[in-house]
């Protein structure tokens, strides 16, 4: 892995934008079917939305993406395929919820004792998500049913017909506030209910041991891209940022300050509200260009706090916090395997990220240590290390954990996630169909393009290119 | 006016980035109070969204914006100032809608044919929404009383509760789609709101001669950009795409291929999707980035018909012809003062642009044809020539005919649309307070970043600075 000062210029079969999941397993998947590719990438690290915090004596966290569970394969696929493993989430001893104002302590999905009312009014309403979410195939969300009406309301407005007390609300609200990191006046119903079912279920998102956030990576999920570059010397180049991308007739010239690649094709496999920002010559075309105009990055910071040990689980909590109006809407338990030290990952996220991310870093460490002292008592305010990682000031990123779409944009633009441009194919978690938005949509956008790639190469060599099946496997495997 | 390669690195107090409007109002603005300027417009032509078309015998019609009213107090003085006078639209004879399919023909504001029903819950649809508009303050939505309510649903949510018969539905959308570029299903409740209010009423945004489409400008409203630009040589350099900012301790460097200009502070004339565009260093904060990655444009084309004669006239047809379906979604007679020769310009606005920007130009020329044709007759179909306008693959406007808030945005990020970023201030019609979205939003833009300067230039030589009423005059005169 070079820094592209070393190799300002260069050809290949293939150019990669981001060394992300994505960009690396399209990198790795041309490689392996004997493809020349050069990855460029803007940071001086690899992973995107994959970071690591080092701990010292050989152990780290994750500051970005982290968890997954029994249905995400694609992702297991791959860490299996660098030999990293999983290991449980702690999930043991009882959970909190601060919600409109009250302190909750509860074991299992629910906080029962929010009341059997809106237990009750909860219960129906994630029903109800449910099975309106089978009804949107992750692999083209516009071709639902009823797209139409499903993309032309936000969340908020199928809440207001379909919950009917205040605290479910609150904890709909500060749920989806956690797992889309927006609100549910800002998303289009068809995205939280595509998203839930790419995802493998909307309740499947919300859980920990029966769901998404069962497992995590022994030495922390962006060890995966890390390890995935070293075996890419040759193409991987950091310090990398694509501001141009010029289309020629047969080629492609991938550009920014001090570097020029040609390649015959290029996988653009960044977010796609950055993918919009790069100078194209010729200009897209509207309809891709808009689409980019529409599908925003979610509102996410991550604070870590470290302490000498995991002292709430002798308290008998689970370190899993959940608040609808605090500094965070989720906190975990982040320890590494053996628990040693103790990690507390608050997600700041939504609402409470487009406040906090205009305070000043002091003023949001003191904010997000109060809501954790509020759960885990006054030892929580005492970290012998507090790391914050703000997303949205991510020059590279610009926003977590995904892209997402206000209403209107997959019924109006959805076919621009995927259609190529002349030889810019694009990549990115978000026009994944397994897992989209998460680690799995990032690996499975990364094979397809590389599928797209090879059915041209064999249509130039005049062959019958196969019907990609491999979307409605992905579907298949995902649920 | 010299091309940026004429001078290819300048100073001066104030570098400007784009030569529409706002950009061209706030030079003068500036220069006038003695401050060196440079304003930097990346396209061969000044007027950004203002573009003409020439008709040769010294006519010229607009391909870009084109209307005023009698409240559009800014464009006007602003026009007055470079001897550009107003005429009034053509309004006489019958005016068509295409409605679900049928034709009616009528005269006055509503159709009155299309049945009492739904004539009756488009008036009670039409006055709850100048009510509620007048409650969502201009220069500050986020401030409305209702704020969260109105800004968590779409248009399309709020008229399932409000508009009952399919028809006042229709209408309702198509008028949007006209109006907005966009469907009521994309946009904020708050947004239509909002912009309704700031340019002096719902109804008065879908009137002719009583509303905003009352008055035409002589030669062209493109014409207004060109004499202001003409009177700035010194000022403007065209064919300077800005693509960097740097900010330092007290200067800023704005470059772009092969020119670099120094000033004091940069004003950022664009729309406010492309001004997220630009690489910025340092990064801009997250806040204002992710504002930027939310405020997409309008989706607009224009296709303009030239005939030897406006020959509908004859026919007592006004040449005004909605349509909830077709190709377009409304269409004018705009030809010249003396009506020669005749000129329909068709609006592709909404879900019809983004259906025929799909299309290949020679299509879409049938489209928009055949569509004429219904309306006004064979002859329709043979014009001596046919220029469309496609805002949306324009490669430095990306949307027309403004930025236009999804549901969230404006009370989650509202703010950000006019806070300056250390020396970087924002202009552009989206940031306007008179008419936010038109031709006065332009100039009001202009306007404010000049106070806003001149504030700043009063501090730091030690002078307190006056409170900016302006905002408040402007929404005065507005109303």
């Amino acid at each position: 892995m070079l820094h592209v000062t070393e190799e300002p210029s260069a050809e290949a079969d293939v150019i990669v934008v981001g060394a992300g999941l994505a960009g690396l397993t399209a990198t790795r998947e041309l490689k392996d079917a004997g493809w020349t590719v050069k990855t460029l990438e803007a940071r001086e690290r690899v992973g995107g939305r994959l970071k690591g915090l080092d701990l010292g004596n050989g152990k780290a966290v994750d500051l970005g993406g982290e968890y997954f569970g029994d249905k995400s394969t694609m992702i297991a696929e791959t860490a299996k395929s660098v030999g990293i493993t999983g290991f449980r989430s702690y999930d043991e001893g009882e959970r909190l919820t601060f919600v409109n104002g009250r302190r909750h302590a509860y074991s299992g999905l629910f906080p029962w004792r929010m009341g059997p009312a809106a237990i009750a009014d909860l219960g129906q309403a994630i029903l109800k998500i449910e099975r309106l979410a089978k009804q949107v195939p992750p692999d083209g969300p516009w071709n639902a049913p009823n797209a139409e009406k499903l993309d032309s309301q936000t969340l908020w407005s199928w809440m207001q017909r379909n919950v009917t007390t205040a605290t479910a609300r609150a904890f709909i609200t500060m749920m989806i506030e956690a797992a889309f990191c927006t609100r549910p006046s800002d998303v289009s119903l068809m995205h939280v209910l595509y998203y839930a079912n790419a995802s493998g279920g909307f309740r499947y998102l919300l859980e920990v041991s029966g769901g998404i956030q069962r497992y995590r990576f022994d030495g922390g999920a962006h060890s995966i891209p890390k390890r995935l570059a070293a075996k890419l010397p040759d193409e991987v180049r950091t310090g990398a940022p694509v501001r141009r991308i010029e289309q020629r007739s047969d080629s492609v010239v991938v550009s920014g300050p001090g570097f020029e690649y040609r390649g015959r094709w290029v996988v653009v496999a960044i977010p796609v509200t950055l993918a919009g920002r790069i100078d194209y010559a010729p200009a897209l075309p509207g309809y891709r260009d808009q689409f980019t105009q529409r599908l925003p990055a979610g509102s996410a910071m991550k604070c870590l706090a470290v302490y000498d040990e995991p002292f709430w689980r002798a308290d008998g909590l689970s370190g899993q916090i959940t608040s609808s109006d605090g500094p965070f809407r989720v906190a975990f338990d982040t320890s590494p395997a053996d628990g040693s030290p103790g990690v507390m990952s608050a997600f700041v996220t939504g609402s409470a990220a487009r406040k906090l991310t205009r305070l000043t870093p002091a003023e949001r460490r003191t904010a997000v240590l109060d809501g954790l002292v509020a759960g885990l008592g006054p030892k929580a305010g005492k970290p012998r290390e507090f790391v914050e990682q703000n997303w949205l000031d991510e020059e590279f990123t610009r926003g977590c954990y995904h892209g997402w779409g206000p209403p209107g944009l997959y019924t109006a633009f959805g076919p621009a996630l995927r259609e190529p441009i002349g030889r810019i194919h694009w990549a990115g978690t978000e026009s994944g169909v397994h897992q989209m938005g998460s680690m799995g949509g990032a690996v499975d956008s990364g094979r397809r393009v590389a599928r797209e790639l090879f059915a041209r190469a064999a249509e130039e060599r005049g062959e019958e290119s196969k019907p990609d099946t491999t979307i409605t496997e992905a579907v298949g495997r995902g649920r």
